[in-house]
């Protein structure tokens, strides 16, 4: 019997599903509703038309209605908004979006995708002006950049520091503009922890966009925009990304269930509570594997996964569902950032036991060209090693270290694997010891206790408690910056100045990157100091941040020389 | 009481453990000879010193002697042989190179790290002549460097085509210089399959190397050298990289067990069958744990993980050997390469139930700029699934996709681990559904019997045998090029054509990477054909292949246009 399959959303997750079942199923009636005009374009790159990265808008549409009919025999209706699922009668009333006109259709299996939609707070004051933009899809990228690019244009505000917010704030300042990103946290890019944002704040600062955190939209005046705080901020256009809503109406209608996160519930082959309707995509809440609970993931990767689950559950191919750790990357300027699995904060949050350590090792040979500090931070469970978590930021590779991870949590690795990994490894590529084998092995001293760390986070307290810093360096790096009260005992020369170091007190060690000071911290111990530590992320990690300005000597001076500039 | 550790070979494994050993012990007494002039070099980077990549030969050189006095403690004696291992006495004799005296030096644990030498064949006629280099240190490359820049030099010789051997061809060819490279096997680069290899000689010879493979060297002339199957190549240097040997002299003489591989044989703690004497590097034999057997395996990162078990082994900290995969990468003009595991060859000699796939994805979103093909051979165990090895080739990021694919290796993973793998993506960096995920995605359709493939070294009996070849790619890409006897029905088409497709007989199906004839494939099976097969590789791979030459109607426009280029 011809099965008839229609499919609700046709861009990551349903243009997925509908193919995967095509391939099962030769004979199988597949149509394809799509609210807007196209289907099956790339969300994910929208942002780079502003810039000119992807020059033409139409090549953002990846596949047209009349090439899924040839190619697939799938019919993708565009223009055309699902407004019903009648359950009972197992039939989906359409609203033809070209004629005003309705009508409805049969299904076997109904497959929803209709994603989640931009947040738009109507309380705020001017939200509704026409120079107010959301991104979702293609036509909004193109009217977004047609109105930036035709009128009298100098100051755009972006509203949101997620991965929309920074994508387009990025994009449209290479295009040209003056760019302001308002984010109501503490920090751009939730995935990353606070001290890691910090080295991409600095480089959107670096390259221009002026950049507010703790503060809001309050309103959208004539040019301008004012923020919670009461700031004034010229801006003749404002996109808004503050965050995406799970379109849950079509589903919360008929009656399915909705989950505790307000996204489409599902059980583990994607099934809503409907036996003959499924979901995928933005709009359902998926299973964290390390969380064990419910959370919403936007994200293409887990969507086409789902979409290929399936469309095999529906014929019968077994497939498992291991939940998400949530994985994801970024380009920003001249970085590269990337993240997966819990960070220190969600860790901390879901109760956790847990440490992470913080290292910034070369990403290649030092001595070849575009060699480059690579930041990262790994977090792990104590007391069992079990990897948690990785973030990466830096000009090169970081996206391959942060796979490495997401493939070690998802094998459940722990510090021990990770620490004897045998990664590819040509100086131009990489390094003998990897940047994930040195943070693994920092990270199992720390946690069998063979040396003690404290995060740069905590140099504050120390300095204003006057406690007994020493900067391993050699003098001449000393002499062009330092941190208030530290004392310069370089590591070539400890083992002749041991009286200098007292032994009745707490002593924190810093070199540059923390290799020179683990290396004394070791000695010290071992020479009988008991109360030792390296102080993690070290010199380089002190002058990411704004905040310890005032301790630091020569400041400017080595923020210009710093890799990251 | 103090301990005294003596260790044999400066460089990788030796530097390593002298340092790894002074955390672990502030008061050991620790002494490292070295027969040259330096210490803690960058062997992996000689030869990047030929092209001016790296400018200064003195950058080389990571560490001096006094930079390991003062920062470390360690007293590095360079330019001393250890000539002989007093096991009984527990000394050892070192002669200074200065002065040709000779000293002993007790030891309480002695450490060898005495690396491997360049083979050099005496019974090749002229292989002694003033211009046929080795290269091992960094005296060699300056050398070398010093010898090919000042004669009046024009055609250079490399002989062998592993690492080194590509490398400094590579660097000489970037220098200026005619370089020919001579293989004595069927391809260069043995850690990649034959297919695979294919790709790394096209981009040699497209850089303009005389690569000639299945030939040797047979005499060094005055300005050539002659093959041996008799050509004559014009060479004012040669340069020989045929391999190395484990230097065991010292080892042997002591009466220490060598290995079957002709190797030192270690146990799991790398001590020797000596329990007072460690080894560690390219001198010794490790285990491989897919083998199930002894190898050698000269790679850096394995050396420095060696030599931290060494030093925690002496101080009773354990560790574990879960011997080596072997993974590498190599970057070859404007290609990355990268490998981990087994390949297809050597599955194939240890006897293994295997199979493989090959896909050729775009390695970031299409649209995005350098996106490229990028080429990926998974190897699988068969009838289990478990990941066996990988080989992938490309312009862009390959060794992120090896490194996750060693980390599946080492936790044990399967085709379904890899499948359902989160990695990071964004549209710069990568694609939603990586090329890991894609290949396993194929190999489990493949596994599981889904679908059948050909490979494409079986194209030239199925042209020859006038097999039913359909090509599925659009006509207008059809007239650019195509295989002898294949019959162009688009995928766009097909479904109107089924008359001209006969189900008594076997059906080939390629496109031009294998993705629209996978579909057609599916879905003439889904309409009951029965012997229908995807020719895996498709159209980019039959063109990678000289050997098809003859088959390929309009190949020079399609090599041109092709993504290598």
């Amino acid at each position: 019997m011809t099965k008839r399959i229609l499919v609700v959303g046709g861009v990551a997750g349903g243009a997925s599903a509908a193919a995967r079942v095509r391939r099962l199923d030769e004979n199988a009636e597949i149509v394809m509703f799509e609210k807007g005009p196209h289907v099956s374009f790339s969300n994910c790159s929208l942002p780079y038309h502003l810039s000119g990265i992807v020059e033409n808008s139409d090549s953002l549409v990846l596949m047209n209605p009349d090439t899924f009919k040839k190619r697939y025999n799938i019919e993708a209706r565009v223009n055309s908004e699902v407004i019903k699922v009648n359950r009972k009668e197992k039939t989906i009333t359409v609203k033809d979006l070209a004629t005003g006109g309705t009508y409805e259709e049969a299904y076997d299996k109904l497959i929803l995708s209709p994603g989640a939609s931009p947040i738009r707070p109507n309380k705020i004051e001017g939200i509704h002006h026409p120079n107010v933009f959301t991104v979702r899809n293609v036509i909004d990228i193109e009217q977004l950049n047609a109105y930036v690019k035709t009128k009298d244009m100098k100051d755009i505000a972006v509203i949101g520091g997620g991965f929309i917010g920074v994508e387009v704030a990025e994009n449209l300042r290479l295009a040209g503009f003056n760019v302001s990103l308002v984010e109501f946290a503490n920090q751009i890019m939730t995935p990353f922890d606070y001290d890691m944002a910090q080295i991409l704040h600095k480089e959107m600062v670096d390259h221009g966009i002026n950049l507010i955190v703790n503060d809001g939209l309050a309103k959208v005046g004539e040019g301008f925009i004012e923020t919670g705080s009461g700031k004034k901020i010229d801006a003749q256009a404002v996109v808004l990304a503050i965050g995406v809503r799970p379109e849950t109406k079509l589903a919360e209608e008929a009656g399915l269930e909705i989950g505790k996160t307000g996204a489409i519930k599902v059980n583990a082959n994607y099934l809503t509570s409907d036996p003959d309707i499924y979901a995928v995509g933005d709009a359902i809440e998926v299973y964290h594997r390390l969380l064990h609970k419910p959370t919403r993931l936007a994200l293409a990767g887990p969507a086409q996964k789902q979409a290929r689950a399936v469309a095999d559950h529906i014929y019968g191919i077994p497939t498992r569902n291991l939940g998400v750790i949530g994985s994801s990357s970024i380009h920003l300027f001249d970085l590269n950032a990337a993240s997966t699995g819990l960070n220190a904060r969600t860790a901390e949050a879901a109760g956790f036991g847990y440490d992470s350590v913080y290292v910034m090792p070369s990403d290649k040979v030092g001595l070849m060209p575009n060699s480059n500090v690579m930041h990262f931070k790994l977090i792990y469970e104590v007391p069992t090693g079990r990897i948690l978590g990785a973030q990466a930021i830096g000009k090169g590779n970081v996206d391959k270290r942060i796979d490495v991870i997401a493939t070690m949590i998802t094998m459940n690795g722990t510090l021990e694997d990770l620490k004897d990994l045998e990664l590819s490894y040509s100086p131009l590529l990489g390094t003998a010891k990897d940047v994930v084998n040195h943070a693994a092995l920092v990270a199992l001293n720390q946690l069998t206790g063979r040396y003690n760390e404290v995060k740069v986070s905590e140099v504050r307290e120390l300095v204003e408690n006057n406690a007994f810093i020493i900067d391993a360096r050699e003098e001449s790096e000393f002499q062009t910056g330092y941190l208030k009260n530290a004392m310069n005992i370089p590591l070539s020369e400890f083992r002749d100045r041991l009286d200098e170091i007292p032994k009745d007190k707490p002593v924190y060690i810093h070199c540059r990157s923390g290799q020179r000071s683990y290396n004394m911290v070791m000695a010290l111990k071992n020479l009988g100091y008991n109360n030792v530590s390296n102080i993690s992320g070290s010199y380089l990690g002190i002058n990411l941040y704004e905040y310890f300005n005032d301790l630091v000597t020569g400041r400017d001076k080595i923020v210009t020389e710093y890799n990251f500039k």
